[in-house]
């Protein structure tokens, strides 16, 4: 056997990889410390299949990964599927199908692997691990409260500290140029000038439009620390629909202070990037060390509006490469080396105490040795675990 | 809004399926039993991607699954890739490659989904949630006693009652007819009586070859309680290399008893279906109420052959469906509502306490009833957690 020749077999496609020990466990670990959390307040666990039919997987929010979904024809229906590049989709679809009768709010969370066709610029991964909670069926400022505080809570519970959250209005900067009637083509060059913080660019895309470069230039300043920003947004003349979108979020940073005084929170009410399906009150979830994007969620609508059927919705999933990245490893534990011979219900009082055990399970002369060569940490000696 | 408008969106393909409320739950806990059960014993958890290339995917033992493959094109690679129809191939991949340097033996956990392209006459589903073990790089009795002891093991900790476990030795049939020289066109007539417990058959497909009848009509009787078929076994004028498989069976029988003697154990020395990859002692685990099989595993070559690279390994698959079909599933926690307004802060205790807590997130007149709307067992009023 030479190394060439099985290193052929080890080569994954790109952005795929395989989580080793004790990467897994971790991971896995982590998912289940959020779905615990997220049990405690109710929402109730639901597992779509990683594969279904193009129609249902890419109607509604789900078609703008249209491009990023890898495509299987079933032989079974002669009809295409795709591999799921998302589970929000997915989880809308169960609520507005098979449980529309259940009462709302409906609560519901899930835990699963989703692909995609190519990776991101920055990101080269095409397998993420999706976490996350959906709320379905209110539209609340305590709804989306429930959804950033619960988004943290769980971050805390998996051990990342010094966390801060982000909160963004993605449709305000729409609504406002609806209501000051600002052609398409002026909104675009307004847009690019918020995207590069230009207060320059605004005012040239806006010419003698005073009241509206007034607007945009202010929603550019209410970028910053939440409870400034938010008076900054409430003190600007805001057309009717935009100055809902602020009240409702003005709400929302109180009720999240109320639960939570001491948890950093900013805003950025012009961001839209990577919100594109967001359809209110959004938010993204930083550990401070690092800068990392924890968690994103938001209000959106669940279902299939081209159908007629949607409901109010809003949500979060855990990012969880980068949360794993911001938490600390718990310890291993210990290894116990267990000689060949030794009866198998011995190893229970052990496992009790929290050790692993490793049978031997060959010929060993000296257990001290097999159970280093093993990588335990103790041997079974005279009935003791002896450390090595 | 009409119920057609979208119930044509919660259409799945046939063999897929939702796991609803409490049943994806259950199954996700049933999953981290078993994983923990195996950490306990010194498996550590390796998690490779759903996807990866046909090469890999369908080398050595993952041939048999080809036609059961999704393929799908890579378009960075330019190469075919399959959605994974099973995870023992891919643990093994990573045994031989990444992890060829890890001391043997190397003992490895898996959990996750796997696709099939059609699904079987009997069990329709075409996506099937693995969990399982792998035992690699040693070919020992105590190795083969220890992966049935486990698949007990963990099924007894998910909650399923009264095992029992069916020993086979698949490749116990050709071994007899390579030792007895017998044609091959012998053999498969041989082999269809055998399938048809047909001793007469037997006897007509081997004419006057007076030991080859003896020793097959010896393994047909050697089936059931497994110190009977054992003795039988033994007593019969075996060629070597398959006296020395039942020689193997035998000590694994012991080992097995030992550690556990009120385990049932049979014995169908001459089953072989689905076992086609198998090399040695396999088995099939199953729970007395119902016959259902729960587990199924046994020895075989980890690895690609075909490359020259493989290892001695065992190890084994639980069934989740199956093993929650014959488990009780867990009492629900109690639900208890919290009327709107009650402060985030105040849930803590409650969740200490075992209740799942449902945050009231629009306005309610009348808790009790908005708690039984939620579905909820309980209500907090006046700081108290009354019964509904």
């Amino acid at each position: 056997m030479t190394s060439n020749d099985n290193d052929h077999r080890g080569l994954l496609p790109a952005g795929l990889a395989d989580l080793l020990p004790p990467d897994a466990a971790r991971e896995a670990r982590a998912i289940d410390i959020a779905i615990e959390r997220f049990a405690a307040f109710g929402y109730e666990r639901v597992k779509p299949p990683l594969v279904e039919f193009e129609e249902s997987l890419l109607g509604g929010p789900g078609a703008a990964l249209a491009p990023q979904t890898f495509r299987l024809m079933d032989p079974v229906s002669q009809r295409m599927m795709g591999v799921r590049p998302d589970m929000t989709v997915q989880v809308a679809r169960i609520a507005v199908t098979r449980l529309k009768h259940e009462p709302r709010p409906l609560r519901l969370s899930y835990g699963g692997n989703v692909i995609r066709v190519r990776g991101g610029a920055l990101k080269p991964e095409r397998q993420f691990a999706q976490v996350g909670t959906e709320l379905i069926g209110v539209d609340s400022a305590e709804a989306d409260a429930e959804a950033v505080l619960l988004a943290v809570d769980a971050l805390r519970a998996i051990g990342v500290a010094e966390l801060s959250v982000d909160l963004n209005l993605p449709t305000l900067v729409a609504a406002v140029g609806a209501g000051l009637k600002l052609p398409a083509d002026t909104l675009r060059r307004v847009r690019r000038a918020l995207d590069r913080k230009d207060e320059g660019g605004i005012a040239k895309a806006l010419g003698d439009a005073k009241r509206a470069i007034d607007v945009f230039t202010g929603l550019l300043r209410a970028a910053g620390p939440a409870e400034r920003g938010i008076a900054g947004l409430t003190s600007l003349k805001l057309p009717a629909a935009a100055a809902a979108e602020a009240a409702r979020l003005s709400e929302v940073v109180k009720l999240i202070h109320a639960a939570d005084e001491d948890l950093p929170l900013t805003l950025d009410p012009v961001e839209y990037r990577g919100l594109e399906y967001q359809t209110g009150v959004s938010f993204s979830v930083f550990a401070l060390r690092g800068r990392h994007e924890l968690a994103r969620g938001g209000r959106y609508s669940a279902g299939y509006p081209e159908d007629g059927v949607s409901e109010p919705a809003t949500g979060f999933t855990l990012y969880m490469d980068a949360v794993l990245q911001a938490s600390e490893a718990p310890a291993a534990r210990p290894r116990l080396f267990l000689p060949p011979g030794t009866p198998w219900r011995d190893a229970g009082p052990w496992q009790t105490k929290g050790y692993a055990v490793v049978r031997g399970v060959i010929a060993a002369d000296d257990p001290r040795a097999e159970a280093k060569r093993l990588l335990c940490s103790h041997a079974l000696i005279d009935k003791e675990a002896v450390p090595l």
